[in-house]
Formats: C-alpha cells, sequence, structure tokens
C-alpha cells in the first residue's frame, strides 16, 4: 500500500482503517485484538471509562492507540454532549463518537439529534464522528455542522447481517467530502472488505470478532481483509459481464490459462 | 496463520491458498503479480507453453513457483489427455489441470468429458485438477477417480460475477474430502474472501486482476482478502442475528463501545 | 382473498392494494393501465393537475378512482403545504401525498421537511401520506403528527432497482402502526410481490409501468403480483432450510410427488 | 393474458404454468390447492399410485387435471424405466417426470442417469419431463434424447430456499429450445414470479404451499404469482438504473406524480 495513502481524521494522520470496538471483550483479549487488528483506534464507552472496570481496559491498549471514547447511553443531545465534556475531564481528549439512540430494540442513531450534539461539540473543538443512519440529507447537515467524518451503520448494531444499507452508503461515498467509516453490523471480513472496495474510509467493527470463536484470529482476518478492500479500491476493479463469458486469449480463441 | 495450515495437492505442501492465472497478462506484469499475489502455483496454458511466447511467460515466473499447466483449448477427454501428455514431455511436470470445454459462449466445463481425463490421468500418476460444474455427484465421481482437487466454478469464465453457484460450492465442501478450490468467475477480493469464509481450500483467479487498473495492487488485494477469510473459517465465523440488534453489554444495558 | 381484507386510508375503504403513478405516461395509456391494474388509487402531481395536461389525465382516468394529488416539486414543508392547499382549492379533496426533495440527482426525500409538512396538513384535516426515507424514528414522528401511512422507498425513484431498502422497510412494518406504502423503485412484479410478502400494505408504482414495452399487460402482472404477496403474507409463508433438503414424505422416506 | 399463449408439453396445451405436487397434503387439502392453483397438471408418485392412499388422492383431484406421475424413488435409470412402466400399466397415461436421486440428503438429482432414463423412456414414446441440475451440457443431452421439457431445480428439494441457481436457469432459457419449468426449492410466491419473469415456461412447486399455515390460499397466492410474472416477461421489463434517479418529466425537471 502507497505510504501516502492515510486516513485523517481531524487533522491527524492514521495508516490504519479498522477502528476496533472496545465493548463485549474478555480484558485478557483486548490487547491481542488490538495488535493483531493493527487498530490505531479503539472506541470505549465513557459511562465505561469512568469505572473500575476501564482502568483495566487502558491497561490492556497499546500506548500508541488513540482512544475514540462514545456517548453510548445517550438519548438525547444533551446526553451526548454531557457525556463527551465528561470524557474530555477523565483525559479522554479531543476525540468523541456521538451516539445518540432512543430505541433498545434496534438500536437505531436518532439521526436529528446527532446533528444537534454534533454541531454543539464541533464549535467546541471537538474532533467529531457520528454514528448515523445513511441519509443523504443528514450526511450533508452533518457535514456543514462540523463533523469530521459521517459514521453510516451497515445493520443494525451487533447483528453481524452485514451491508444492508449498500446502496446508500454508495450514495453518501459519491457525494459526501468527508470520510465514510461503515460502522455497526459488519459480520464478515468480506463484507468489510466490500464496504472498502466502494470507497469507504474505513471499517468500525466491535461484535464480528467478540463474537468469533477465536479473537485474534478474526482480528487479523478483519484486518488483511480491510486492507485488501482498500487495495483493490485504489486498484480499481475489473468490469462484470451481465452475460456470457470470456475468453483470456482472443487471438487464441478457445484458449486460456 | 498457523504455520501448520498447509494447502496439500498431490502430497506437496503449499503456505499459499492463491492460484494465480497467466492468461491476458501483459508479461512485464507477470513478475509483479505473481510476487504480490505469494502465489506458489500459476497456471498455464500447454498450447501456450509450447511457443516463443511462453518460453517468455517462463522467464518471468519466479522459480520456486509450481507450474500448472492446463488443457484449455481441450473439447473431450482425449483431447485432454493428449495435451497432458504433451505438458509432461515439455518438461511441465506431474500436475495438470483439467479443463474441457464445448462451449465458447459460457466456456462451461464438460462434466463428464472432464470424469474420463481424470480417471486416465490420474491412474498415469498425474496429480489432476478438475475444472468442474459444481455437482455434487460429479464431485464424488472426481473423488472416486483419483482427482487431487476439485475446481467449481463461482460464476462463467472471465465474467467477474461472482459466487453464483455459492449454495453448491458449500455443499461440496460439506461433503467432498477434497481441497475445493473456487475456479473462474471470482471477480473481486471481497469475494474471494467469502469463498474461503465458507471453507474453501483455494481461489484461481486470473480475469479479476488481468483487468484491473493497477494490476500488482490488485494481485496484492487478492492475496490479503483470501489470507482473511482462510483466518475468519479457522476463527469462526460470529453468530447472525436475523431480526433486531444485540447491545454489547447486557448488564448496562443501553451501553455500548 | 377475503372481501374483509381492506386497505384503509382517512376512514376511507380500498380493496386495491395498488397505487399507481400517471407520471411519464402516454395519456392514451392511463386508461388502460388504471383498468388492467385495477387501482383504486392514482397519484397526480398538483403542478400538473393545473394544465390543459392533467385535464387531459382527468378525462382518461376512470370516475370511481380516488386522485391522490402529490407535492412533487416542493422543495421545503412551506412549499408542500402551499401546493396542498392549491390541490383543495382545484377541487382534489383532502388526500395529499407529501413529497419534498432538494436533490435532483438521488431525488431522495427530505426526512425533516416531510415531517413539518405532515403535521401541518394532518392538523389542517388533509389525510396525508408522506414519501419518506424508511427511518424508524421519523416514521415514529410521521405516525405521531398525524400521517394517514407512510410510503417509504424501495430505492431511488424511477431506478427500478427494487428493495434495497428491505430490512428498514421490515423494520418499519413490524414497529408502526400505520399503512407502509412501498413507493418508487420497485422495478420488477416479483419486487412488489416481495415487499407484500413482508408484510406492506400497497405498493406505489409508475416508472416499472410506464418503462415496460407493454404497458397496459405489465399493469396486469402488478396486479397479480400485488395479490399473490398479500395472499402469501396473509397465508403465512412456510419455514426455509438453511441447509440441506427434505423428502416430502418422512414415512417412505425417499418418495415424493 | 393472450389466449394464444399456452404451455406444450408432448403435443397437449395448457393454460395453466403450475404445476403442483401431491406430497405432503393432508388430503382433504387437495382438492382445494389444485382449484385455487388454476392447476392443470399435479404430479404424484408412482410409488405412491400403487397404494390406497393415491386412491384417496385420485378422488380428490378434478377430472380435467393431468396427471404427472414422478419416479421418486429410483436411484439409477433402470429403476427409473421400471417405475415409468408400472406407471403406464397403471393406467397413468405417458407423461412421466423422471427422477433420480442417490443422496437423501440434498435430494439432488443424477443428471446422467437421468439422461439415460429419458432417453429410453422418450423412444418407448413418453412425454419425459426430467428433473435435472442445471448443466448446460446436460440440458442439451436432454434435449436430444427426446425430453419434451427439462426441469431444473431452484434449490434442494424441499427446502424454500429459492432461485439458488438463478444465472445457470437464466442460460438454459436463453440456450436450451424446450419449455423450462423451474422445479424444486421455490419457497415464494415472489420467487415463483422471478423465475417467469426470467422467462422460465412454468414453476412445479409443493412444499411452499403444503408448509404454508393456509394451504389453499397459499395456492391461490402462487397461481397470481407465476400469471403476473409471464404477464411481465411478455410485457418486457423496463430498464434498471445501476445509479442515481430519474425524474419521470425531463421537460419539467423537479417534477413527478
Amino acid at each position: 500500500m502507497n505510504k501516502e495513502d492515510k486516513l485523517v481524521l481531524g487533522g491527524r494522520e492514521f495508516n490504519s482503517r479498522f477502528i476496533l470496538g472496545s465493548g463485549k471483550y474478555n480484558l485478557e483479549l483486548i490487547k491481542a485484538a488490538v495488535e493483531n487488528a493493527g487498530a490505531e483506534i479503539i472506541t470505549l464507552a465513557v459511562r465505561r471509562a469512568n469505572t473500575k472496570d476501564s482502568e483495566n481496559i487502558m491497561d490492556y491498549v497499546p500506548e500508541n492507540v488513540t482512544l475514540l471514547p462514545n456517548t453510548s447511553g445517550a438519548r438525547d443531545a444533551s446526553e451526548a454532549v454531557r457525556i463527551a465534556h465528561l470524557s474530555r475531564e477523565l483525559g479522554g481528549g479531543d476525540f468523541v463518537k456521538v451516539e445518540i439512540m432512543k430505541d433498545s430494540k434496534y438500536l437505531l442513531p436518532d439521526n436529528n439529534e446527532t446533528i444537534k450534539a454534533t454541531e454543539i461539540l464541533a464549535k467546541e473543538g471537538f474532533v467529531v464522528l457520528p454514528y448515523m443512519y445513511p441519509d443523504l440529507y443528514v450526511a450533508r447537515e452533518l457535514e456543514n455542522v462540523g463533523a469530521a467524518a459521517v459514521m453510516p451503520l451497515a445493520s443494525p448494531i451487533g447483528s453481524n447481517r452485514g451491508l444492508a444499507t449498500k446502496d446508500f452508503i454508495q450514495i453518501l461515498i459519491d457525494e459526501i467530502d468527508l470520510p465514510i467509516i461503515v460502522d455497526a453490523g459488519i459480520g464478515k471480513p468480506s463484507e468489510a472488505c466490500a464496504a472498502m472496495e466502494m470507497g469507504a474510509s474505513a471499517i468500525m467493527c466491535n461484535t464480528a470478532i467478540a463474537t468469533a470463536k477465536d479473537i485474534p484470529m478474526m482480528a487479523t482476518a478483519f484486518k488483511n481483509a480491510i486492507e485488501a478492500g482498500r487495495s483493490a479500491y485504489l486498484a480499481g476493479l475489473g468490469r462484470v459481464l451481465t452475460r456470457g463469458s470470456e475468453s483470456m486469449d482472443p487471438l487464441t480463441g478457445f484458449l486460456r490459462d
């Protein structure tokens, strides 16, 4: 991969395009997962950061990894803003992933509250990465109010169902001048690879790894798949024939290798 | 990846699970493609091997790479056998990929002629890898007559259409005690990754790389995707929810990372 | 079909679950299309209703068919409200389909402006059917502000791409206590049928019919497919085996009909 | 539908394109299912025909319906031929559906034995409809040896998994000059409709109806869906946009109905 192919978020450069979640993990496995994933960013629920438990998480995360505190548990913009402030006070830095959900069955993001929180936090100097439902107008609003990226969902959180929003994530990739980070629902490395082939800038993943039988090995699998998808996007995918086949050597007719 | 995870074909061990085709390539690109793909096996049409052109191909293939001569151009078992014999005389070794097609529009393999040629060549001591249409009974026959692996097609040759035969390749993986090498039609790294996640033993690919804008980079992409799919298969994919979502931390309810 | 299985919109009962668009049509074909479709509701752009052209349309629509004026061309809530008022003045009745789009490339609905217009018009006594992007929270808002149904898109208008939003339309069907009318993007009768099998209450379709080679026959096809999907939903679809097969007669083992 | 649009099998004309299976049914439901399906052909296992049980079945099948005896239970060509002879002796007529399977897990047809039996029975004057795995070369062989139609599977028998062989059934439709009757695995009316839209000549279905909660209503659903798919095929499906949308009235730009 070209050394110049960096993911830029809030002016900071990253080589890895794999953002790892820290939920559901056996703590002893987090370090291995981060290392195998080659992740440079790991999310952490602020609510959890403020507990004994999270102190342990910090111990297991390598030093060079950027923490991305998230506002999970927030049900509206004001709660998200309050959690972000708490995160900064706790030393969580200026990065924040805005997550606002009212619904406990599908855990879908509330786009309007997300726009409000993003605007407030961006004005306060946060580097804001909002989790969102992939609606083109909402993505434009998020861009207008200062988001550093948008994080559309692939399918409901924790479902491992893959790219249910595929066509609409493609629209965001084509129309929005921000990194598009596909978040939630990616269940297999092949799905992460496919999202990257479409031109996504990065993948955020948690459950697919946390529910695998061998967590560190699955982290490796995702790392390789995401790099594969990025390379394929940059390399330019070949054409697809909708009908028929194509012999590889037109001169010799029936000959192929 | 575990050092012990080898692909075994005809008693020979391979670390790479990516078999590269040599058709359609600009010769200067073959070396780069092989190196980027990390391929240890490359196919070559015997008809081409017997020409000035193929001497050039040999020059560009690294020494440690195993050549897999194929019988492309054969329209029945006797032609395939004759081409295999020619290959051995030319120093092509004991490996042979049996390809028998009568149809120039879809380039689909003739399963019955393929069984016949496989039986003859296997008895003569060849390590036979037959290209086949993924029919369970045919795969059993190929196993019975001595094939070293079976190579079912994903979709028509050169089409880049992906895993059109997915359900039936899964049946072969579950039922046949030979390596299943998915061949033909794989158009994207994500598709190669998905086939490996299902439990395929290796991927054979040509057109997807030859038609990419940046050939060496696409070879790298396929290499990583195939390794990712293999790791994911070994690591054990997580469960998929058909409805709803799942918060990552049941104790704290609405909390996730 | 049970005589009691009615679609109820704004207190009015309909036997047909097929809402026909009137755009793009050769006027002479509209009557045939409506008759073949068995449609009891046909949409009409208010902007067009106010022209010579639309007078013609009226002439070709059977008397017992309910006109559903739409606000297409509106870019925000106030424009939509103004168009709805104009429609009522012109004798268009109390039904209105709210369509608000800012984007000419994808023609996606602006959910927030749609909620605003729906609230205003519902308070004024209109029977409001809003065209919307299938976001669960937005559907809940539309329900709260008085929509008579919600009309989520299947895929971009005029694309004939089918059920790209499938998983999210299913969520609306499961969670929202209003008729879910799938609108935009349905390109084939089989897709309309599939949406009805999921539990959609009706299908709105225009381009798939207007771009068919034989328009009246395609209208018939959609009519039958929508009725088929409704019957299948009411009849209860059978279980799907994810692996293997099932002989139809367990007692006689290998026997089936 | 055009009165001239007939399905022709063995010189006999049928208006219905829905072939109903008789396995798994509560006998009391068969009559209702046949009537609701509008089926003119119903399959019956010969092994069952020779029992008290089948006498009952006969009682419940309307007189104008053609019985299509099948050879289920046959494991090779000679068994299938023997069963066909028995069928003729029992008064089953000259129609026979050849079904030969060795495998009890997937119930996949043995294409080679099927070709052999088809050849023998066609020479003896039977109207032979072979159940087959959709392999182009095999379909050509079946055509050459005198089959009256080919019956490729959509997915494994009884699975309700739908069109897993879609691309290859399309190839048969495009290349083989016989009616293509999609058999086995169709689980929903929308899938039957989709197969007909592709150009299939008829649909054979059993489990999807037998496992529905309301059997007669599901039979109605399939009838309508199959007619819808046929009409759509004849009417000519509209084009699909792979990206973007299309306003219905290019002159007025942002206007649609």
